[in-house]
């Protein structure tokens, strides 16, 4: 990548909102799909996120979303972030548009000198996180993501295709390393060290951050996990995909931002949706609603992650057993008996599992970062009383250290959905909570 | 790479063995090092591998030894085999350099056009496989391919280095897909099917044939370490480590061939080496020798394998305890204290008790390509009474099933020391051997 002077990578330059229309008027495609001219459309700045700049325009026959890859951290200015990143969600939408369907946007630009990619403006569609956050039902939104996270990686394992293919992307988004950078330290590292970035709620949380510091088992497991990251070319996964990667109505469910993406253990994504419906579930304790809808509404999030994963195993089973072509984990000339087509049904079942422990171990490092590390929630951030806040996030980091340190306790969904009411008793300490 | 009309890469031709002195004559460094002219040198054609032509040449100050990938398998001339296979070699020369010194030959000269790697001629060794066959005793060359591949692989795995770098290697030697496409089939896969390329003793091997492609069990724990290799970037490995790719003196030890290079279980490396003397000691038994040389040669044999894997294992460790420079899975401040230290002691033995697994499994593995598959090994083909050769194989394949499908009877290398003289009983009867 040729850097200018500044920097930046020849020809890049920050786009601001008024810089949109004339833009987008030299992308004729995307003129076509807006209709009129520059005179003609709106640009709302729909940024909400930490790292880019996203725009939603307007015309009078269509309208796009314009999404610019920033030179640094769009909430923290001076943190440089490098622009590169949006090769990395443009090649994750490219590579799984087979796969998945209506279950991104559609992608109809890609700009590889300002770094933007031009899509599908999803609209009336909301962020889940924001779903949740009003306690709305969605009852497509975890069975939809549960089926993306299923098409994304079976197509991208070695059990659908020969290991030349995945040995390409392998190599692609092996480079995808500013970002990958960001989850070695703010996801998997930082929760469990004394580091400037992190911001727990002081002083409540201060008790549950340096235990976590001291706690020799479970930094163990999670060198354990961070290893698997680094390690396990699984599959293509997303690599941040929380509840605020999901948009969605009633009907429609759409995964966007797959700027983290890699090759790694299947069980991030899942994890980390999980761990996003776990922590809202314990958020919606110190929401001010009335009791009633508050149960209501939790017994509601319990039955999205019973769903979740139900519909993500069915899922990746069905294309497992449909699959025409073999990759090379388990050639079609293998098992083809009766005893061999026994033992396969064994094998993948063993395989469910594999992924079910990863997404154990995901959930809980994915509620550890959101609670300890960086970059905090909304679904707790919402909750203004500190200490109510800090109560509504100690469960989940008992719970969260619970599936670390006792996985063998999580064997299966009904332990975690049976755990997360009773981690409820978890307060600000948290060897009080070692019990549970 | 651009590739010319007759499907090589522009510019590429074999080289004859009389092309050896003008094409020398052409890179100036490796002139002065031979001393003279073209018509001062002799060269040798020492090809005895598969794959490449090998030829050494000397000159009146000195000699080198010149590689050159050829574009189809040498020893099967209509069997195409893409020559970018050098580009990894040479990479992975290059690459391990810093840290394996005089652990492989010097690196002289690539050339990327005629795929020729120019590198120390290494005189007086031999090939250790033919040391092990002639019954020498080559007391450096275990623990020194032991230390090798501990400087290798540590040093480019997580515990050495943050992971930007380890991902720079992954996205190059991801690339190296025509060999690893042989390791997948020729080593992986084809001995538990029926395929052309397979060519075990028949008929007296065909029962151990015909019982390893039923085998559901064995299968089963095949496919698994498949996957361990096509997902597990543990660290750059050779990928080809047998007593073929390693040349001996009394007291100096080369690992050469690097051409299979990869991003993989460590044990893969670890595994060959191990089989390879193991198969050794097996066919050892079936040598015309006096019974009491052949009794002492053995037992060098199986105390070759203990030093190999205690050095490697020593050697692995004292690298992890003296890193000045952490690696990402273990962070300098990570586990820091008394508690932490004493936690980091018992981290490291669990991280060489997997490498251990993972090296009883391509052990097997190794044996059983080596026995059922393509490429046969000079140990067993210079027993010419092929039912003689064949009773001397079953053994390895005795044992290879119990090591893949029983890894928990295989927890330390002193049980497999045990196991080996134990399996000699196998015969050509595999259900017969199914109790050792
Ligand atoms: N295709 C789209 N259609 C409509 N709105 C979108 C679209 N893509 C993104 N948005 C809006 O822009 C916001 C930011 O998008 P996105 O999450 O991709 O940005 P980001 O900066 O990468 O966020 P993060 O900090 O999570 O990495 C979303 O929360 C959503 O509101
Ligand atoms: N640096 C060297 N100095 C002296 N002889 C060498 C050197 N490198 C290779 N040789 C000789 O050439 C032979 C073939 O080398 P090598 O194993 O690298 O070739 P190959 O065709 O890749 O073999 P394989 O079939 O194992 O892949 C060796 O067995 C050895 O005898
Ligand atoms: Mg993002
Ligand atoms: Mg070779």
């Amino acid at each position: 990548m040729d850097k200018a002077q500044d920097g930046h990578p020849e020809g890049y330059r920050v786009l601001t909102h008024d810089d949109i229309p004339a833009y987008i008027a030299g992308v004729p495609a995307i003129v076509a799909q807006l209709g009129g001219g520059p005179a003609d459309w709106t640009v709302r700045d729909v940024a909400d996120g930490n790292l880019n700049a996203v725009y939603l325009v307007d015309g009078p026959a269509g309208g796009v979303c314009v999404k610019q890859a920033l030179p640094y951290v769009r909430v923290h200015h001076d943190w440089p972030l490098a622009v590169e990143r949006a090769l990395f969600e443009h090649a994750y939408m490219v590579r799984l548009d087979p796969f998945v369907g209506r279950g991104a946007p559609q992608l109809y630009h890609f700009d590889p000198t300002l770094f933007t990619i031009v899509m599908e403006k999803l609209e009336p569609h909301i962020i889940l996180r924001k779903g949740l956050i009003e306690g709305r039902h969605l009852p497509k939104a975890a069975p939809d993501t549960a089926t993306f996270i299923a098409n994304a990686t079976f197509n991208t394992s070695d059990l659908a295709a020969p290991f030349e293919r995945k040995f390409e992307d392998i190599a692609h988004f092996a480079r995808n390393q500013a970002l990958l950078r960001i989850t070695m330290d703010l996801v998997l590292t930082d929760p469990y060290r004394e580091v400037w970035r992190n911001r727990y709620v002081r002083p409540h949380m201060e008790g549950w951050a340096a235990s976590f510091r001291s706690d020799i088992e479970l930094k163990t497991a999670v060198a354990r996990h961070r290893i698997g990251f680094l390690t396990n070319t699984q599959a293509l996964i997303h690599g941040d995909l929380h509840s605020g990667s999901v948009m969605v109505t009633e009907d429609d469910t759409r995964v966007i931002d797959g700027e983290f993406a890699s090759y790694g253990p299947i069980g991030l994504d899942t994890g980390a949706f999980i761990a996003n419906l776990i922590m809202s579930w314990y958020a919606h304790g110190a929401y001010d609603r009335p009791e009633a809808d508050r149960r209501a509404y939790r017994d509601w999030i319990l039955e999205q992650i019973a769903i979740f994963w139900a519909t993500f195993r069915d899922r990746f089973l069905t294309l497992w057993e449909n699959a025409t072509e073999a990759g090379d984990a388990y050639p079609a000339d293998y098992f083809t008996d009766t005893a061999g087509k026994a033992r396969l049904a064994t094998i993948r079942r063993d395989y469910l599992d594999g992924i079910f422990a990863d997404t154990v171990a995901f959930a809980a490092l994915k509620m550890n970062r959101r609670i300890i590390g960086y970059a905090q929630i909304a679904d707790y951030l919402v909750i203004e009383d500190l200490e109510r806040r800090a109560r509504a996030q100690a469960p989940a980091l008992a719970l969260a250290r619970a599936l670390l340190t006792r996985p063998e306790r999580f064997a299966d969904i009904a332990a975690i959905l049976d755990a997360i009411p009773r981690f409820e008793r978890a307060g600000l300490d948290p060897d009080a909570a070692r019990h549970l």
